[in-house]
């Protein structure tokens, strides 16, 4: 099977939303994706881009993504942080993962970068037992707070 | 008592770095800051500046701080992220974090951003309430990874 990773384009975003919301389902959250599109290609194209996206395509088809941007960590500096890593469950087990990570790696050691980061469910034994023989280290004491649009609203209009 | 919150600029930085520190230290991790006062100001300040820091003086002294930057959110688009939200210890309990608090959230509804994230150490009571109490969702199932230096090294040298 001859599986090639690229960077993304602007054209591939319909399908990289399809991936990312098939992540959700995943995840048991099929509601949780609010963006459309058009985001992914205004926040991810142009002058000054929000992420990188790299997909996996087999026989020309995408069937797997990983979308990543830097961030600032105040002890390490400079750190790619990877948002999503998704391949679609029919082509699961063939080592388009394994690229996709690959490529996120390489990506950040090319750039000078000493860290990557991102975030996994507690459940997700196969993701969590792949990236730990990778050489990955977790840290599970922490909690991922998010003030969301209504709280937002709530506390500014209390302000 | 008089706070007055600010925007920070690169001569704050060795303030701001010191803060950075004593946040580190009472995470129990007082090695884990690796960067210098150079990388705080050639990543914050400058053409396409990774982060946004805001600081919080007393008395024409910077007691506190906080530090953010836009992620992209799969599932909701643009998003700030609060990296760290700093008060020194003998100024707690006076009102700086709400402030500093209060600019980041205005920070992101003024740019018409609709969530703002940040992670908290599961043990750290004071802030959990803190920031229940503002509107804040938690979510408590996700563990954080990262692939830092040495690992990266070791896979980049396997690949």
């Amino acid at each position: 099977m001859d599986i090639y990773i690229r960077k993304a384009s602007k054209a591939d975003m319909p399908r990289v939303l399809q991936l990312i919301t098939e992540l959700a389902v995943y995840e048991k959250e099929p509601d949780g994706v609010k963006i459309k599109v058009d985001i992914l290609e205004k926040e991810g194209f142009g002058t000054n881009p929000l992420f990188t996206c790299f997909v996996a395509e087999v026989n020309g088809v995408v069937e797997g993504t990983a979308i990543v941007y830097d961030v600032f960590s105040t002890w390490r500096g400079r750190v790619v942080h990877l948002e999503d890593l998704i391949v679609t469950q029919s082509m699961r087990g063939k080592g388009l993962g394994l690229k996709l990570y690959s490529k996120v790696m390489q990506y950040a050691h090319e750039r000078g970068i000493v860290a990557v980061k991102w975030i996994v469910l507690d459940w997700n034994k196969p993701a969590i037992d792949f990236y730990e023989k990778s050489g990955a280290t977790f840290y599970k004491d922490w909690y991922i707070a998010i003030m969301e649009e209504e709280g937002l609203a709530q506390f500014i209009d209390k302000g």
